[in-house]
């Protein structure tokens, strides 16, 4: 196993031993407090793993003879912590559950198959003895993607890849990499760089996730810009299933028919489980400079990033906060800390300039060949400031690249403390966005209101565009609330449940990039169409006809 | 309907009163020969329609009413004409048929919808009575996409869609437009270019080709460098099945479970039809640079379109022909005319630099805003002398782009001369691609040489690379020769099965641009796996379930 699960926290974010310095900033909880309009924040901490009884293991021991025989045992895992940790992904509402000690959806047992023919062979058992399958990448799903549910079966276990991550082939001529699935993100590129060569496919999960769960989720990194979508980068996969093999791809381009490509990513497991994959490389950057700008208002932001896709300037990243989150942002940078004479100067010099609450801070990212990347920073300035920006210089820039996989840690602390945390992301053209935005941002806002634990009290909802397109662009929303403690699940679901049908209702996909597990399950139809919907459960029969594969996921009864 | 059927060939290529110049170039013809092998050519004239009786419509009167019922009268055509010019594609193949005056695959009327409910109701009727249903847009498959074959059903229609050619919206914002399907090239690009926009979408068959046609084959125009594959440019699809309508698509990206544009994607009209699309657009570019270049050898042109996928360098097209067709197209321009001392100082430059029969000549395109065009251009212009390349300037250019649509014409006149010529393409990584080039290379030449009309007589075959990809490039095979009157269908068949074995055999994909139709069916399950067949069997069957949608395509029995 290329991380060591001990190490991972089960019930939270990434490595065990880190301590977030949010955790003791009482200045900041204080402050948080009066955001979310409450006299004080709780003490919630979750419970230990050691004060748990997880229920027996469902496994019968004819099973698991058989998933031995073609593992062997120390590949078939039933101990606490690995039924633990594989119960469920990371989302808020995946912490929920697990922070209380309900590992109801724990895995029977847990697989770490080494190959192609031990997936297929462990699929063909688990078909003959009736047991679900759920395969398991990184595990960081936040859409409940791997939610380890037996549905009608008698059992279920997770599949687990993580044993799966060598590099198969480097083709420097042809700029692609053959890797097994199971590689985690660090692993990969630091085979890659190794060679000269990056895929650039870095999701805030980056640390702790996959190649094959990027596939399986359709996902996009962080600098997609520039780097593609797991659409753009992805030349072909070897998919298990309990059919058999399937290859898809394998060519820069074809038009002998649809692109099977396309059913993989996004299949979330449901078809079969990526083994392998081949990807396109490019050349690791010889510059990469990100970059800080405020703008005058989301407007003017959202303009320029339309312009600079129009003008086809080549960036690797626009990230445009919404006031909220600037202001958000700013706040926690300063928070605990006497302003200076300098932050009030430069309060003084913005507002003068213009730049008031409804400023909006962007992050421009541009990697590459160095004499290129300076050409596009350029020309990205120009423009940038012909929509009214100021430039802030690349110390910003830095700060957000230095923290960029940072984010889903600040959740932990905030659930410790009776916060609740949770993001969504949309998608929709230029011309529906601003509708869109407006829309999710009000159902958001009302819902927390309609489902806070006290009168007054209120949430926190920031967005940023993170990705974008020549015809359209991303929406990301981060929402703060104070938890309803005997009811967290139902306050999860309404809130939810208002901004999904917002999005549904104004254009936008019902994800960009997070997927669908189960919680994004009940927009499928609206987003699909019922053709659409058949289609998919008529690909499912033809590959996984006894439905083992991850029940409950992406395709509604 | 948007071009009068009867001003364009039944039994060729383009517009009729066209008179191709090559038809009357005796010195072409005599040069012509000696390069096949032959003493002299052959008169082969097609048969007119006049001379050609068709067997009767299989349509019963009740599946005519209920058509008629359902688009009117003058929608439901029966005549000879409207039959013999929807009887099959452009490929070589089907000129072959046409030309010899076999008709029957003539369907038994030919349908003329105006709108998406028009077509569900068409198909409904068809169900019913059994009719097999040809999806057609401008019928240039040069793979037996559209025969108006009736497979295992009583009778069968031709749907022509160019009467539904309306532009239903065009969001500037966005940069997308939203078409019915039916619209010829020039149409579409004269609707958006009126609005400053473009599509880019060129391929050669470009002006009797639709959009529809350019989705269901998953194309690639000539420039597709810069605007992108169908797949790059297609937002959504409205697809009218025998089960309703499909909507697929629609965001920017969406990480909502598998991406259903796709399957539309080369669906050939066997799981339902396009009727209409959003794509994304282009500002219309300013400059609209091509040039010419001459390089040693095959291996380094294309290391330099490989170095300039590498470098990024945002090129348009990149055309580069290997010797064969490098001399061909030089010999075209001179026959005919007395060598001048201007060309044989040429001749002696070119020499002395190196530049001897193995030399290949480039098309270079560069499209977008003035200033980027420049840069881009003096960018590949060093690297291509970097690689030893010649720069000949804008008048071969120029010339390139003047007869960019002309190719097909020149098939006709030599089909008059007992002369044959197909084109075949294919696709496959870098390091794939020498090996691939010579393989199929060989193939064509032995097998044209094996199914010769008599002994010494061989062909002409030549290649170039004309779409480039991070990974990988296409390779477009045209091969000439003499025809053997007696069994030209089989001497087809042996040359395409040599060729195409030769490529599945390399790592090549059947087909790049010009999709599957009949011709490629043998080589799908190669391509495809059997998993993969199994997948399109299942989507046929959850939306076409009693297959009536062009019957014998795409998916193997």
């Amino acid at each position: 196993m290329s991380i060591d699960h001990s190490k991972i926290r089960w019930n939270g974010w990434g490595w065990t031993a880190h301590k977030d310095q949010l955790a003791e900033d009482e200045a900041m909880w204080t402050w948080l407090a009066g955001e979310l309009g409450m006299p004080a924040l709780l003490a919630t901490p979750a419970r230990p793993l050691e004060s748990v009884t997880l229920a027996p293991s469902r496994l019968t021991v004819e099973d698991r003879v058989r998933f031995i025989e073609i593992l062997g045992a120390e590949r078939v895992r039933g101990d606490q912590y690995e039924r633990a940790f594989h119960a469920r992904g990371r989302s808020y509402h995946d912490l929920i559950c697990l922070r209380s000690g309900d590992l109801s959806t724990a895995p029977d047992a847990v697989l770490y198959p080494r190959s192609t023919d031990e997936v297929l062979a462990t699929l063909a058992a688990a078909g003959e003895g009736g047991v679900a399958v759920v395969p398991y990448g990184g595990g960081t799903s936040v859409v409940g993607g791997v939610t380890g549910g037996h549905g009608r079966f008698k059992s279920v276990v997770a599949l687990d890849l993580s044993a799966m991550d060598r590099v198969i082939d480097i083709d420097a001529q042809s700029m692609t990499a053959t890797v097994e699935a199971g590689i985690y993100g660090p692993a990969l590129e630091k085979a890659l760089q190794a060679k000269g060569l990056t895929l650039g496919h870095h999701p805030q999960s980056f640390e702790f996730s996959t190649l094959g769960g990027w596939i399986a989720h359709r996902g996009a990194g962080q600098g997609s810009n520039r780097y593609g979508r797991a659409e753009d980068w992805l030349v072909g996969t070897k998919v298990a299933t309990p059919r058999g093999v399937l290859h898809t791809g394998g060519f820069p381009a074809s038009s002998a028919g649809p692109r099977l490509n396309d059913l993989v990513l996004g299949s979330e497991g449901v078809f079969g489980v990526v083994t392998e994959a081949t990807v396109r490389l490019h050349p690791l950057p010889t510059a990469s400079d990100y970059y800080g700008y405020l703008f005058k208002d989301f407007a003017s932001g959202i303009a320029a990033i339309r312009a600079a896709a129009r003008e086809e300037i080549p960036v690797t990243m626009l990230r445009l906060s919404d006031p909220m989150e600037t202001k958000f942002y700013r706040a926690f940078g300063s928070l605990g800390k006497k302003r200076t004479l300098r932050d009030r100067f430069a309060q003084f010099y913005l507002t003068n300039r213009g730049f008031d609450e409804k400023a909006c801070a962007m992050i421009a990212g541009f990697e590459g060949e160095t004499t290129t990347v300076v050409d596009e920073r350029l020309r990205f300035d120009v423009l940038a400031k012909k929509h009214g920006a100021l430039a802030l210089g690349e110390g910003q820039g830095k700060r957000w690249k230095e923290g960029r996989f940072h984010g889903p840690y600040m959740r932990d602390p905030m659930m410790d403390r009776g916060v609740g945390v949770d993001t969504l992301e949309t998608a929709a053209s230029w011309s529906k966005l601003d509708g869109l935005y407006i829309a999710v941002r009000d159902a958001l806002e009302s819902a927390i209101r309609e489902n806070a634990p006290r009168a007054g009290a209120h949430g926190v909802v920031s967005c940023h565009i993170s990705h974008s397109y020549p015809d359209g662009a991303s929406l990301y929303f981060t929402y703060i609330f104070p938890r309803m403690l005997d009811g967290e699940i139902a306050q999860w679901r309404a809130i939810k449940k208002a901004a999904s049908d917002a999005i549904i209702a104004n254009g936008g996909t019902i994800s960009h990039h997070h997927g669908v597990g189960e919680d994004h399950l009940p927009w499928m139809a609206a987003e699909k169409g019922s053709l659409g919907i058949d289609i998919l459960r008529a690909v499912k029969m033809a590959l996984d006809p006894k439905g083992i594969l991850n029940p409950g996921k992406l395709i509604p009864d």
